[in-house]
């Protein structure tokens, strides 16, 4: 099988609906991030682009060979931009979506490898997850390798839809002398 | 001397310059609050009084025989709200803001006091600080005091106005089985 070869490049416009399908379904299964699933689509996008959001998307060009259908299409998507303002805003945040039928392709990883980049390259000192669910395993690790430590631990603050209460982390990664 | 009497209510439309005062002294001294201190009043009250929030003041009843001029004012106000939602939403958060004219009369600590109470009442299972400048010395005791442990340290996450880089601290208070 040929891999389907990745780009990662800046939303515009007309990424909005693929990004959309991918964020709603990563909030109906609610057990990644703390959004209302009801959250409406004006809703997500509003704050998917808001003002001061950087965008990007994840977009697969599928070959013949690959076990995904044919053609090249949005499977991802990732927004950056600062954590907090005035004396906070050297610190990012950045927040990152798959669709289901992309997972375990690296597209997570290709995703966050290029967020490190743009972080540094737009000036910001450290990047921070404010909100890391304990139970979303290959989250923490692919950010344990990709340099984040676990910077705090918020007893019970999410509650799982099957797994009930758990732990949350914070998770920081500094940027600079690096 | 007559001690001054405070009241802690909820803040209504007419609070909304007295409010402004005091979040405008402090955002500007730019010490405590990751705000940019040239936020205009309709976006610092958009942000207090956003839909969701639940706003009170603190006013003080200042008799002859106080240091602070005769008259009833408001010296302090606090929001409380959902941290996060959907499955985040079970974990309030708070920000408080005191007149300096009325610091180290225990207003924040009435205010703090009274803001538990509330999380109580209105079903909150835990309290997130997300951002406690370790520099403000005094926050960070008062909110140990009322109970709430550091559950992480963000390095170098704020940048101060006089000590530069400083330490950032999330704090949490669980409310359960108390």
């Amino acid at each position: 099988m040929n891999p389907p070869r990745l780009e990662i490049r800046a939303a515009t416009e007309a990424d909005r609906g693929a990004i959309w399908e991918i964020f709603h379904a990563v909030i109906a299964s609610g057990d990644t991030y703390p959004f209302d699933p009801r959250m409406s689509r004006e809703e997500a996008m509003a704050y998917w682009f808001a003002p001061g959001n950087n965008c990007y998307v994840a977009e697969l060009d599928c070959l013949k060979q690959s076990s995904l259908p044919v053609g090249r299409r949005v499977v991802g998507s990732y927004l950056l931009r600062s954590n907090q303002s005035g004396g906070g805003s050297h610190v990012a945040n950045a927040a990152f979506i798959v669709s289901s039928e992309a997972r375990g392709q690296g597209v997570g990883r290709a995703m966050g490898e290029h967020c490190l980049d743009e972080t540094r390259r737009l000036g910001f000192r450290a990047m921070q997850f404010n909100f890391v669910v304990s139970a979303n395993e290959s989250a923490v690790h692919l950010w344990q390798q990709l340099g984040f430590k676990i910077a705090g631990t918020l007893p019970g603050a999410f509650r799982h839809p099957q797994k009930g209460f758990v732990d949350v982390y914070v998770m920081f990664r500094s940027l600079i002398a690096d």
